[in-house]
């Protein structure tokens, strides 16, 4: 009996030969209901790949990592899923790494990745990276790598976004509807490209109303959370207090309501909120917060998509691949 | 000049060869002073492990897992940061697996550990999990595992816990305190041993108070969101609803607030609620709600250490440590 091959499977199930091996390498190309009739063939024919092939094969880790900052953040924590679903369908496994806004943390895992440990990299970086030299490194090492959310502009690769010029733009007009003459812009460190993109849109909006961009309402909070509370607290005591809040990172909402609680500063009376958060009690928050809600779970599976579409094809080219899905405004009762 | 070997390091230093031994294994049990003198002066001499130590440590991959459920709970969240403390001192990797409270899923990861990815596992099971011949295996091969959290009776290792039973008795004693006589009790599924505990705790509570327990107050949620709201809403409709509820788990606080928003049920008026949860947002909830809080860090930190220990000690036996760390109630506006 002749040995079976690629070929003689193709025969069988009226394929192209090309069919038959990107469903054997469970490329995303072939609808599942062909993987399973070839692998149900090939299972029943007792079909053995080639040397050659499986070497191949085996070369791989079947195995990605995310290297993210934390995963105490909703957006994070749903953008794992998002990343998961895809890695499950390819049968991969996914490997997470927290850098804990630690640059020095972040190069390390890098580093080590050059080990072969994994087959490709989803990052989303420290709000402390500026450098670059390690990310780049690891591409020539032939890593494929895709940044996602929180990217950085020199690097040439895949990136996947949330439109967040637009985001802190549209924030900052709603406050501006709502009567806010004084609107204050809570930020984390300004190294990061998202951070300024949000604040550039906020001040833009601020700039077309005629409305004074104040230098000491815009605060650049820290990790340091006793910190944070004492600036915050300090910005809603001053006499000329601000009548609006834009705060762009989830974990400084609830310092300003403890602050506003504090000092009995009623939410939206006296000062009107609205915060980028993903956090699914939003809507039970004393008072529910409106929200700028980026797509998390959609941003990490394109991610994923365009590190498998470049794990899969050895002609896809990760650099021509920007993609930007916008956030979404949820009005609710603090402003 | 002789070579550079650890009994010359140790004479030098004044320090028995088996301490400088462990000092340069960064074994636990020397201090972090003994540990720089050692180093500096190995460094100093250029002194080059042999190559049979060498070869044993590099067996090694400085790398450890842990399995999870997911990471969108503030318990797990924050322990996982308890278990970074410790390995980052240790300069070992911290790899995250997540189940989504899948059984095959966990199978899976744990079977791949068996090829030498990982020195040591932390797991904490899904929901799922009854049968326990993956973790079985896992040790057989020589792994060290160690449970925390969700754990399983009948796997002998060291578990580390929170004091679930009593937790649940103190709930229970506080919504009684309060007033409540027809008290609901939400939880996930049944087979996880911390759920029925608390459960247990809730029973003899209403027991030791002569509370009738009510086999349609007693609620078994799962992963499906629109299904649990649509059970709490039929809960809280009913004419003989429930005075006072305890929500064993974390996110499903979420549609108890949103059910009692759209029926109009004043909390803690019509109904007192006590919620098992580590979300900083709890106090800034409306209204704030009362705690049950589970010392994550803490438990995340002890497993970690153990594990540690069971790598850095051949004859350290996982199989004799359980250590319990209380829970915390905190007295907030819901009761």
């Amino acid at each position: 009996m002749p040995a079976v091959d690629i070929r003689s499977l193709a025969k069988h199930l009226n394929l192209s030969p090309g069919t038959v091996s990107k469903a054997l390498k469970d490329s995303y190309e072939i609808s599942a209901e062909t993987k399973k009739r070839v692998l149900s063939l090939a299972k029943k024919l007792n079909y053995v790949p080639n040397a050659y092939a499986s070497g191949l094969r085996k070369k791989r880790s079947k195995t990605i990592a995310v290297v993210l900052p934390e995963v105490a953040d909703s957006f994070f924590s749903i953008a794992i899923n998002g990343i998961e679903s895809v890695a499950q369908q390819k049968g991969y496994h996914v490997l997470i790494y927290l850098t804990h806004e630690n640059f020095l943390k972040e190069k390390t895992i890098l580093n080590d990745f050059k080990s072969g440990r994994v087959d490709g990299v989803l990052i989303s970086v420290t709000r402390e990276t500026i450098a670059t030299k390690h990310i780049l490194e690891l591409q020539s090492s032939g890593m494929p790598v895709v940044l996602f959310d929180r990217i950085v502009d020199q690097i040439e690769t895949a990136k996947v976004r949330t439109n967040d010029f637009e985001s802190g733009y549209i924030a900052t007009q709603h406050l501006i509807k709502r009567g806010c003459k004084n609107i204050s812009y809570l930020s984390n460190s300004k190294s990061l490209g998202i951070t300024n993109e949000r604040m550039e849109g906020c001040r833009k909006a601020l700039e077309e109303n005629d409305l004074s961009i104040k230098k000491n309402f815009f605060i650049e909070c820290s990790n340091d959370e006793a910190n944070n509370y004492k600036r915050i607290k300090s910005l809603l005591s001053q006499k000329d207090c601000p009548d609006g809040i834009l705060v762009s990172i989830e974990k400084l909402t609830i310092p300003v309501y403890q602050v506003c609680n504090e000092l009995k500063l009623n939410i939206p009376g006296s000062l009107k909120v609205i915060g980028f958060s993903l956090s699914p009690s939003a809507s039970i928050l004393n008072p529910a917060i409106t929200t700028i809600t980026q797509p998390a779970y959609e941003i990490g599976e394109a991610a994923a998509t365009l590190l498998f579409k470049s794990l899969e094809k050895s002609n896809f080219d990760l650099k021509n691949e920007k993609i930007i899905l916008p956030s979404v405004l949820t009005i609710r009762s603090s402003t």
